[in-house]
């Protein structure tokens, strides 16, 4: 069987497999060596991912010989836990104590039912004020950003916190967006969400992390014959058992 | 469990998540419904896939009640056992009637192993001659296309006879993407692999081949609540068991 990494997320890993996506591109970096599995959920926080986990993650039936645990697992959990507590979209905020409390349950469920799955955490992105007030998601009479980039760097600071207490890698997305003059028109197209830039940002990061734990195309097995490998004068010497 | 589709078939399947390709866009399509599969094997024809098919679906442990059944499947080869015998790529070429009959044990095979599966196959796309010359995959010392338009409409009749004959639905690429005038340079890359546009006919080909099977967004089940059907007012309402 072909090993797998599982994507857990909110809308940004759920719109992953979109053109340039950063999940498809994973795809297709390990297309003959991993199953890319998409558990994004558009718009949920910490607080409703806890309540969710049995369900996006069953238990395995069977033998329990750990057949079923995945590879990896990237969770990336925060963009929405900072909307702010007094602006239009209050009903998915998350207090910022809570948010570290949940990223905990989030990560000791993974690791109590996959012992041996590399967990690996995503910051939220930096947010764009002014493209959050022209690219409202719902009313807004305030017109005041349901977001902001000091509040997301907070819960991206409280991500790395946790991945550090929790001894797992983590993507420090919001600071490393914020590396290049041009992010804000590069990295987002709404000033939340990801350009295919942006996406790109997240693929590169995430194969470096999975890379730094052992998981790479350098050590994972290709399970059948490439065709580079295949002799043209007796291909079929290729298939035998 | 969310259901799977299984995408198999040679390099147009393998690459079929790189930007715009419609294995992704089939997964982001479904992104909160099904899993989407990749089993492509790049180079590879019927004869060697019919080699390969046990390792490929293995045989589901435990059960058997059908949990590991996926929802469909596309099989997609024809484009190497198209190649000609007596051209650069004649290793990969498989002479039409062996074509039909690998064919129809690959169909057999997956009937056999997952009796409820919807099977799709594909044809392969029509072929640019002068646009394989430009871009030779191996040394091509005669200067003459390893694989012509008439030879792989040969193998899609072929093919689309086969899923007559197994009562199963076919997409005819190769008619359907020469319906459009422009269709060398608007949907193959290199003469014979899938431009962004390209991608995006099979993918639409297929979305309504699954379609007409009952495999739908309209009748899959979302496997937890839409950010729609959650109330601002009393969110945690929505994730009560």
């Amino acid at each position: 069987m072909r090993p797998k990494i599982y994507l857990i997320g909110d809308s940004i890993t759920e719109e992953s497999f979109c053109d340039g996506g950063w999940g498809a591109s994973l795809a297709h970096h390990f297309s003959r060596t991993v199953d890319v599995v998409l558990r994004g959920y558009s718009g949920y926080n910490t607080r409703w991912a806890v309540k969710v986990l049995e369900r996006v993650i069953p238990a395995a039936k069977g033998s329990g010989d750990g057949a079923d645990e995945p590879l990896a697992v990237t969770v990336f959990f925060g963009a929405n836990d900072a909307c702010l507590p007094d602006r239009c979209s209050a009903f998915q905020h998350v207090p910022l104590d809570e948010y570290k409390h949940n990223l905990r349950s989030i990560v000791s469920f993974l690791k109590k039912r996959w012992p041996t799955t590399h967990i690996l955490l995503i910051t939220p992105p930096p947010i764009d004020e002014d493209a959050r007030l022209r690219h409202p998601y719902v009313e807004n009479p305030l017109n005041q950003p349901e977001r902001t980039n000091e509040a997301a760097g907070d819960y991206a600071k409280a991500c790395i916190a946790v991945a550090g207490e929790c001894g797992i890698p983590v993507v420090d997305l919001w600071t490393k967006m914020q590396q290049f003059s041009d992010w804000k028109k590069a990295y987002l197209s709404d000033g939340l969400h990801l350009t295919q830039m942006g996406n790109r940002i997240v693929f590169e990061e995430v194969v470096k992390k999975l890379k730094d734990e052992g998981v790479s195309l350098e050590t994972l097995h290709v399970d059948l014959p490439l065709i580079s490998e295949i002799n043209p004068n007796d291909p079929l010497k290729a298939f035998e058992p």
